[in-house]
């Protein structure tokens, strides 16, 4: 008999309580039945939290951590020499084989920086990409969104690759059955966007997926795309855009709703709708972000990743284990590169 | 005494009918005395409308028009063979000097073709922007972002001059007094950001503006800075991410608001406090874009633009006339690559 799949979380976060963290993985535990948890941190304050719940002791062990990797710190810097820091500890564990799959909700650039370290590349793949869930529609659809932020710098030949490791995740861990692929531009036509998008838009129309060709941003949150592709920077600053807009909204929102006594009463009788509005643009439920392009999966989760975000990270890193995802993606990288580099002789 | 100014406005529209852009002219003839209005479009049309109101007639001029420059045709191509269209007369008659200024809300790319064959660069300037005044936050404030499209591959240099150029306009046409400059970025530090990025900031750090860094997309919606620099592609990505996610939440709110008669009950309450979410989310109050880096004054305005929007476009136009500001431009430009280039003597 197979052994359970062994899932590992870092709980210690700049911006929630590692409570708060440890709830969404006792949570999984009883959800999901096939896995064992892995919790990467503090281990006083674990063991302490703990002692306050019931859960299947069998199936969770300590990692014990005791640095953390501020939010401020250079990553590159902080993922080498903080040996004793929860991410690089946890990603040691993968290395390792300990765990099969590590999230955190840490320093996104430093995890970045100690996976290459430690876990590397899949051979072939130039550059791994963050690949983030993003909800999209109306009808609570999601769209895969790289790179999300690991490369500021692309060539063509990056995106052709976020391109394809990204159909691979969306088909097998998020079950969209041959998503349809999007370069995201500023208009519908070939001819439009960067020299970049330009000279992508030829080498992922080439590929053998569903392609919609360019993507604008209102296409996007039509979930015209299943899997939308950009450059890291580009993909950042929209990433960022869209969650500093929604806060925008309703911040003035809740000053309008509190002025007067009707408007009060207004916003007392909408609290149901305003808070299924907030549910649907908020991504929890897809889980954590993928870093794709790595040998050994890894997630990285929202820096407010609540217990919720947790509990569907671990959802997620349990079918992509079972998925073989990073074995997948190896495959499709190293069968396209056959294709599209024809040997010397022919 | 000096002639009153002479501001023409494009009336043929896609997206809105020509009575709503007339209609702000006429308003506008109005609210600003010192002023004559030159109406661009379907002669037949114009004069149709024109019977039924009542207006200064000796400030109003009807420049006829026969061609549209409809949203999906080639820029360059419509600019050069479309000589009737609206666009390509009202340019005319800026180059000819009979208006000083021009606006229009029709295809954007065919306006900035258009304007650079018949109005052209001011020397000096690399490349022509279109400077955005977008509304960033709870107290109804504005940056001035820049470039929202223009230039969808920059060097440093470009940054430089927009920023340069955003300083100038917001000092003199928007008013705010020394307005301090940002770089869109997706971190604070001075190392963060792309090759683009990296090397623009040092070159704006090295103006004799007030420079606040790098601004992280929510920085910008917290007004952090006036003006904000990126290049064309991001910054049109940025722009139309915005735009698409205020829809998308007012479109989800629509849905969650009728779904029973508590909650319409509650939408009614709240009646005002929506309107005046979405009066603050929208620019319209702060004119038109302007093509800045050309020899004369020349507006886009959003395809959505309506009466209001032409009102206040009018108005800021009037003032950027009464500033010179393209004159103010050429200065500025021409002093600062004096003493960024030093004479090859020293």
């Amino acid at each position: 008999m197979s052994r359970l799949t062994n899932i590992g979380i870092d709980v210690m976060s700049e911006e929630k309580s590692s409570s708060e963290l440890i709830a969404g993985g006792i949570q999984a535990l009883s959800v999901f039945p096939n896995f064992n948890l892995y919790v990467v941190g503090n281990q006083e304050i674990i063991e302490t939290y703990l002692k306050r719940v019931s859960y299947p002791k069998s199936r969770l062990t300590i990692i014990p951590s005791t640095e953390i990797i501020g939010m401020k710190e250079d990553p590159t810097t902080a993922a080498r020499k903080k040996t004793n820091a929860s991410i690089v500890i946890g990603l040691d564990k993968l290395k390792e084989g300990v765990i099969d799959s590590f999230f955190s909700s840490g320093h996104t650039g430093a995890i970045l920086s100690a996976a290459l370290l430690k876990v590397g590349r899949i051979p072939g793949v130039k550059r791994p990409a963050i690949a983030s869930p993003m909800p999209t529609s109306m009808n609570q659809k999601v769209s895969l969104f790289l790179d999300a932020g690991a490369n500021v710098d692309c060539l063509p030949e990056y995106l052709k690759q976020f391109a394809i490791m990204g159909y691979v995740y969306t088909h097998h861990v998020l079950r969209i059955k041959n998503p349809k692929i999007g370069l995201l531009n500023l208009g519908e036509e070939e001819i439009k966007g960067n020299k970049l998008t330009k000279e992508a838009y030829t080498l992922i129309k080439n590929l053998p997926y569903p392609f919609v060709g360019n993507v604008e941003p209102h296409a996007f949150f039509k979930n015209d795309a299943d899997v939308v592709i950009c450059d890291g920077f580009v993909g950042n600053i929209f990433l960022k855009c869209a969650e500093a807009l929604a806060e925008q909204i309703s911040g003035i929102m809740k000053i309008q709703l509190t002025q007067n006594l009707i408007t009060k009463l207004g916003a007392l009788l909408l609290r149901k709708p305003f808070k299924r509005v907030s549910q649907e643009m908020t991504a929890s439920k897809y889980g954590g972000a993928p870093l794709l392009g790595l040998r050994k999966p890894v997630f990285i989760g929202h820096g407010r990743s609540d217990a919720r975000s947790v509990l569907n990270a671990i959802g997620i890193a349990i079918r992509d284990v079972e998925m073989q995802t990073h074995a997948l993606i190896e495959t499709e990288i190293n069968n396209i590169n056959a294709i599209s580099t024809p040997s010397s002789k022919t």
